[in-house]
């Protein structure tokens, strides 16, 4: 019942594919911070439709932030942006309600609401709901980026085609900015060729292909999270499985850690000249030990199922005749929906993040002023 | 800050390794159910140490139930259960407060807490407090059971010793059953033999070793979560991410399905004498499509990380003294916190379902009547 | 930070007086409900702008539904309506925004928000954002109407001049919908006409005036809420609070029984023909025992202080000047707030009940198949 | 569902009148704060029961801290305590399960439960469970406490005889002290002769009485809570209406104020030397302006109705042979369940006040350092 992600930073998204609108709310955004819109939206065209290797399917995704800002400035008031819905075809879907399409939520969507949802375009359960998230965590991005966190986030393979692994011990801001100078968000040429020749083959054949998304949080202070279903990993999980299409979350070594020893697997700790005045010498956490961060990088994976709709003929059900059926998806789809998710991991994450920040100082200071970051500097001198 | 799992069915966990007690409350619990506390301590033994796989660490586990039942039946009010510590070697620890463990929350610990944290065998965040988590999950398990919803979870593999995958389709009962009566909770006996072995090397070489859960839903009806952050995969996620040691979580297919074409992942719909009306011929999905599930059996994956806690020599820092400093960790450890967590994956599943069931009805009835299970019937009739 | 009323039913409002926009988010509304636009309006019609007992303030107040439902009927996906800011005068406000107005939240809301907070019209803490509750409340309300709830508010009392007080056992409908035939919400002409005076004189005089709202819930079943933090009069209360200008809520006999006496407040059980059985004969308890609802009517009342606003001079302090200064408010008020906030709290009760209905329930059946209605029956064949 | 109070500071309250033990888990609790088990439990007594003018019933109720805590200093890891209950006489109350009580839950639970709920003295819904509520205020207490926050209430009445009201600008501290060094806690002690007649008086009639009970908070800082759903009063009402009995919270003047002039109720501001730099004249408002906190002390009223359970012979229903009958309560009863509210309505109060002050920042800082408390000197440079 709750479609809410976050406790202190709550983002509620809603709408429906061929709805008028979709949008977002955010409430507990911090007051005064400054947002550009222009960032905004270029942040939020990366997952936009259109381009060769993504649907037809034409959206400008202009945000209209309704309120929660004061000359660009937040003002502490819940924010609502909403996304007018222009370019929608209802009619492709008419024709295919009575048949629910395979690893879609059709089905079990007409049985949970008894025939009330809204079938166009796969209504609530669209991909298209992941623009109002990628608008929300943009604006959490944002806010991080002025305090030095970066989020980053590429195609780590499509299908076969391998994309080479972050450095979990952090990248170059530069060779990561490249990555969306390119037609594919990867970090090599190479990888954008062949995975480009791979979706490509996949339209051609009218059928789709899985992709598999790495993403690194650079910048964050150590201590955030807590244990058992305080992690920092548990929220950041949560969040992804709420993009459709994830079907697998992993940090760090992840299922490769199950085949290491501990003696592999460790991270040994060293003195540092950064706060909090140590750190891991390798990550094969993935910045996260037991529920919270250890100001390494946090690095995660998530596996993209490949595009459910594809125009291949596929076998369903027809739920009026209540016998078996054929179903050739029509409408307009994308070959490889880890294309465009790529940005939506991104906006997760931002939002995971600030939610953490904002949550209470795990140590309340002696008087009522906030306080600092803590370190480690004040174990020294017991 | 929130240390609690699910939101109609609340478990929240409480304690430290070396506390006087570690326990649970559990609000929402539905009136009425008789829990054997029998069949509660045979479950949660399943986890409990001992044996030459486990640390010598002996706890009976005996949990007391103080409230929210009367004479074995739950009465609507919170049950609340403590199990007391009562095998703590304190002195084990206070050692190597100042020297934090690799892979382990010690130090991120000690910058959140400011030394405030309980460092005594890993404190709030140490694997003992799975015995509450098995504890609530044993309790909705027999809850659940008496409805026709079985969970069963084994060992798919340790290192690269590997047990046979479940049959997503649905398992044999008794073939399930048959796991539980090996040393190792596994479906075949080969592969006890070689991960037995993969064990007893990893402890002798005072080493660990990581391992993969699988687990096996069966008996839910379709319609349980919802879209986006609503999803049925995010919460058991988010609750699954809380076991310490879980570095992955995949459903169906996961991470092999980022390899797949679409035609070869789909889950193609057909006619199905059971309700709802229809199922998915192949469960690729893992019994979850768009959030929501589809009535197949729910399938999913965890890694589980080698122990961090090695008996071989360690790289670290000493907190004090500010400079690098070398660990050996003493103590009593699992060489492989997979084997005692396979039951934890269970709770943390029953618990998921539970909360989804109690989760208010997608359709509210015309009167004031609870409504009976949607099915596919009313369609037919349009 | 908490800006969202409800669990399982879930309204988020937003908006600041001179934004684009308000509006509001529903998660949890149950799908297939119809819902009258028409109706609605004629609900939120009734706290609108005009006339000459309130601000001459003009906002047409149309809700604009942009999800959520398809063809008139709720679709289970959140529900997003908005309605348009098309009669600002923010020119009004500008001079006054270093002058804080005395009882009002600008001067704390400047310490809170560090001068980000949007000061125009009193931003998020305007009475206007009770049009979107309203708005909330009315779908809430169609929905309750059709499984028999009745939801009825009136003007106890404004100043000294009192309406007659409803009949906790109940109302006769037609006299209750007499009510909405007045110029004011009241039962009586006599209540009216005093009422209207004391209004008339207060504007006169360039002052307001403080009210008492009574409102009624009949038609609910036995046993919503529960104990302590989960009672149904807590739920309520939070909601009421949130209407500004509350300054205290009261069920039945409320401050009142402080002076009784047990054997006077205390309401004997009878047999009754009706679910469940039986009934108080008396309703002192304002249909809440102990937390949960008796089957009797609710009844409460709620204190709404005089208009902070007034066009009488009043002491405060120039926050750039640092000193104390005088104000003269401008802009358009109503001269007492309790008149608009009658549909108000029938709103706000309208949400607690139906998230109170959507909760799980107590009892869970040992099939699949959801419960029915609990009554007394089944323990008389004990 | 939800029985827990608070958002960054959870209490959850658990357990039953004659169960093993009640008790509560504090999540969020900031870690390094010393807490005096002494002091607490002397805080306790205030609300135990025994004397002359309380039930016979003698529990000690001495709290057990299960974990949380590391050497009398809090570790950051959730708290969980329990009382036991070693006192219960449940013959007591069999006869009766039969008969349930008027005004109390007895029967709404019965219907709620379907017959499964704890009947023994009042099961979950018992005013034995404030112990556990007074247990974690008075934790909450200890923290405030130091950082000069001071939470007090009083009984302003008993039936018609009535204490002075406090002075809603501050009062005097070591009067506030006096009023727990007299047999009732009141500010005169002519209240307490009254009072104490009153009790007395309604106890030989085998017969109850109402009361109020105001408290004050001082040295909030201002800013606390927000517009709408995110008041400070909602929140503390919420949690005041969580303590049995309660059938009313005021703010201020509350109902008072629905027959005041805005020119009579309106609180000017003044210049002031202390933080944040103005201060309202007055204090008609309690403290509370918009929903946020505005420096000047905190102050409300609670409405007790007076004990249900009276020796007066009364008239229910018998639930096993569907026929009126007559009831006579046995057991031991408080003739004034106002009396020993006193110190839970702090307790409550404190819950709210700290959860407050644990809730996210208004405004994020420019980096990662927490900011330090907001006042108004930031705007005069303007």
């Amino acid at each position: 019942m709750n479609t809410t992600f976050g406790e202190n930073l709550r983002t509620t998204v809603f709408g429906q594919s061929h709805a008028d609108a979709i949008g977002c709310t955010i409430e507990g955004l911090p007051a005064g911070e400054s947002i550009s819109v222009d960032a905004l939206q270029a942040f939020m065209a990366r997952r936009a439709p259109g381009g060769r290797l993504a649907t037809q399917r034409k959206e400008p995704d202009t945000p209209e932030i309704l309120c929660g800002m004061v000359e660009g400035v937040t003002c502490g008031a819940p924010l609502a942006a909403i996304i007018r819905n222009t370019n929608q075809r209802s009619q492709d879907y008419k024709a295919i309600a009575d048949l629910p399409r395979p690893s879609h939520a059709d089905l079990p969507a007409e049985v949970k609401y008894q025939g009330h949802q809204d079938v166009r375009g796969g209504g609530a359960f669209s991909g298209r709901l992941t623009a109002p998230i990628t608008l929300a965590g943009g604006i959490a991005l944002q806010i991080l980026e002025r305090r030095g966190i970066r989020i980053s986030a590429h195609l780590l393979s499509v299908g076969t085609a391998e994309d080479r692994p972050m450095n979990p011990m952090g990248e170059n801001p530069e060779d990561l900015q490249k990555r969306l100078s390119r037609g594919l968000p990867v970090l090599t040429d190479d990888a954008e060729a062949r995975m480009t020749e791979a979706i490509l083959a996949a339209r051609k054949a009218g059928d789709s292909i899985g992709a598999v998304i790495e993403c690194m949080i650079e910048g964050l202070p150590c201590g955030l999270g807590g244990p058992l279903f305080e992690g920092f990993d548990g929220k950041l999980a949560f969040g992804l499985f709420g993009i459709p299409g994830v079907k697998g979350v992993e940090f760090g070594r992840g299922f490769e850690a199950s085949r290491m020893k501990g003696s592999e697997n460790n991270d040994p700790w060293e003195i540092s000249p950064d706060a909090p005045g140590a750190k891991p010498r390798t990550n094969n956490a993935g910045g996260i030990a037991g529920g919270i961060t250890t100001a390494a990088p946090v690095v995660f994976r998530i596996a993209m199922k490949p595009t459910p709709s594809i125009a291949l003929a596929q076998e369903t059900i027809s739920i009026s005749r209540r016998e078996n059926a054929e179903l050739g998806v029509r409408g307009r789809h994308d070959p490889c929906i880890g294309v465009r998710a790529v940005p939506v991991a991104e906006a997760v994450a931002a939002l995971a993040v600030l939610d953490s920040l904002l949550s209470g100082p795990a140590v309340l200071p002696q008087t009522l002023e906030r306080p600092s970051i803590p370190t480690l500097g004040k174990i020294s001198n017991e």
